[in-house]
């Protein structure tokens, strides 16, 4: 497996809410699937060969953790697929996420191949310091004016934190490609929109809810500071338009229920949810003298609402100290970090974490001068002057 | 107007939801009157006769600031029974909150008095150190075991926080009796959740979403961690009751959105804005190294659950190291401090802002020698031994 060349596939479209497909051009066909199953969704990531040529494909896909029949019977074609190219082969599956416990056995029983759970919030890590580090176009900052303002990879990535946003919220502080720490989280998290919105709107699907929200006008359920004052509080810096009360103006005893409309409720509780893990981050940031935020998680899915409320926030409380970063992945960290866990990828000590051995030769080598290879069945990093 | 022996009239039940009397059984008749309205509760302090002794009371009322005119029609009342009583006399009220600049004229019209306003954040402050350092068995912890623990009056009580919950949040931080700064909040309280109650659950009071959150069971719509991993997630300190996600049990597809009962959603929702707000709180002391968290507004009305949730939440995220303080007028911070903002209270210089004042004594004298009149029309706070 070579990674040299390794591009967003950006020429073709996705599926609506599906991650771009990362292309390896100089890869052979490697057999190796992961799975990360979270709370509400379950991310597979796998390699697939692009016909006629030498090269392929890191693929990005998810289920929904109640089907997650769906999922297995996924990655079982997968496997028949392997097996057929590969008889005699022994094929391992990587799990990560509440789900590789949970659904364990049935996984085992289904797919008949070992799986080898891994760590969630190491599989967080290493998918992020992956995409950071080795996948140009990757990172980005989000503002109305500029929506994906692509960011350099950094000479030194850490230390940084990531929220990380599901079902619920996990926020690690990361100082090293191998030391993290979870310093907190909160159960105010995408599983929460989701239900609430579902029960509120009678929304479908995330697509829906954000759709609506795209539509709606928040001032007719929040209720603002002019909402109180007739004004700013100018005296303790609060404009008439700051939202003083996420939903505050639909306790009324005299109003008919019906007249709120399901898209200003999805847009309030979308910048509810949203303005709430960006405070709660930021606060976590100062603590721990932290200025790069990166966001992950199914919640965000590149919708730019949601990316602007957290940009928003982050920038508002730091005073633009700090920043917001985002992800063309960022729903598949946890599943990149099991797939980069399979053994050929940590086979050669000196390479058993990509990012371990990355973030040494960053520290030494211009970034251009580097190549990242992954040969057959190791994992190769090298600065292009010691490489032909 | 004599302060001495001003207790909490603990003999007579409040109506549900209301704060108890304060008696000042020394203090001639005074013809103050205050109000604080807030985005959704007006809330009025006043002072009254008791028939056949020289003192009286001050009184706690609340209503609805959408029924502005119930509340300007309780309080013409008061002026006209003050007027009765003292012919010629020119009334005056304070206002503050937002309203007082919302509703002035129509105060002012209706009253026909003089309506002065006063800082919302100072009133709070002033309200608080009142109550901290004048009335006795005022300030409590809350556990579980130890539902209302009384403490003592602080030597010295500042810096402290104070998280006031009415329909928004705001935090300051309390740094002497006429410093503070507003340095957080969050659009996420009380509002929240009755907004969101009302629309979910059909309840039309406050008093009926507490009832039925106290017989809901948050597991039935939350998903805990033993949901998604179905153990503990241990390494991370994560127990399997944790909430992983409030609300994220319901959104899925299959699901007859109806077997979610009003009670368990209650449950959830108070559980998580109170939750919320508890990190949020210690996120903020922790930032500024205060130890005293004073949780007051109408959003807690002294019920179990928010305070024992307020609580653990602080104790949790601190270790230990932080107190979460409950007052038993909590609604009345700022009704309370802007009564306290009469004339009357401030024509001595010497004690213009009673706790000010307070403070120095305090630091100088032991609590038990310590007397505070309020003489006819000025405030006045002395040592025992220096008073007769």
């Amino acid at each position: 497996m070579n990674l040299v060349g390794a591009t967003i596939c950006d020429g073709e479209q996705p599926p609506q809410g599906e991650a771009r497909d990362i292309q390896l051009p100089n890869t052979e066909h490697v057999s190796q699937i992961s799975v990360d199953v979270g709370g509400s969704l379950a991310k597979v990531v796998y390699f697939s060969r692009l016909a006629g040529t030498k090269g392929g494909r890191l693929n990005f896909r998810k289920f929904e953790t109640e089907k997650i029949d769906e999922c297995i019977a996924f990655i079982s074609r997968l496997l028949d697929e392997s097996r057929a190219s590969r008889p005699g082969h022994e094929f391992l599956i990587k799990a990560t996420g509440g789900g590789a416990h949970l659904y364990y056995d049935k996984f085992r029983d289904a797919l008949k191949v070992t799986i080898e759970r891994e760590d969630e919030m190491e599989c967080l890590i290493t998918g992020l310091n992956f995409l950071i580090t080795e996948i140009p176009y990757e990172v980005f900052t989000y503002s109305e004016i500029n929506p994906m303002c692509f960011e350099e990879t950094p000479a030194d990535p850490f230390p940084y934190m990531l929220v990380n946003i599901g079902s619920g919220v996990s926020i690690l502080k990361v100082t090293s490609a191998t030391t993290f720490e979870r310093i907190s989280g909160t159960s105010l998290g995408g599983g929460t929109l989701w239900g609430l919105l579902s029960l509120l709107t009678g929304a479908k699907t995330f697509d829906e809810m954000l759709e609506a929200s795209q539509e709606g006008d928040n001032k007719n359920v929040d209720m603002l500071v002019g909402d109180i004052y007739g004004s700013d509080y100018s005296k303790i810096g609060l404009k008439s338009t700051t939202i003083a009360s996420s939903m505050g103006k639909v306790f009324k005893k005299n109003v008919d229920k019906r007249q709120f409309r399901s898209e200003d409720i999805s847009r309030s509780l979308l910048y509810m949810v949203s303005n709430n893990i960006g405070q709660i981050a930021y606060l976590n940031a100062q603590a721990h003298g932290l200025d790069r935020i990166y966001f992950g998680g199914c919640f965000i899915r590149g919708h730019p609402i949601t990316m602007n409320t957290l940009s928003y926030a982050i920038n508002f409380w730091s005073k633009g100290t700090k920043k917001a970063l985002f992800l063309r992945h960022e729903g598949y960290l946890g599943a990149v970090g099991a797939f980069m866990k399979h053994r050929s990828s940590r086979r050669n000590s000196r390479s058993f974490s990509l990012t371990e051995h990355l973030a040494q030769k960053l520290a030494a080598t211009e970034l251009a001068d580097l190549e990242v290879t992954l040969s057959d069945d190791t994992l190769d990093v090298v600065a292009a002057e010691e490489s032909d």
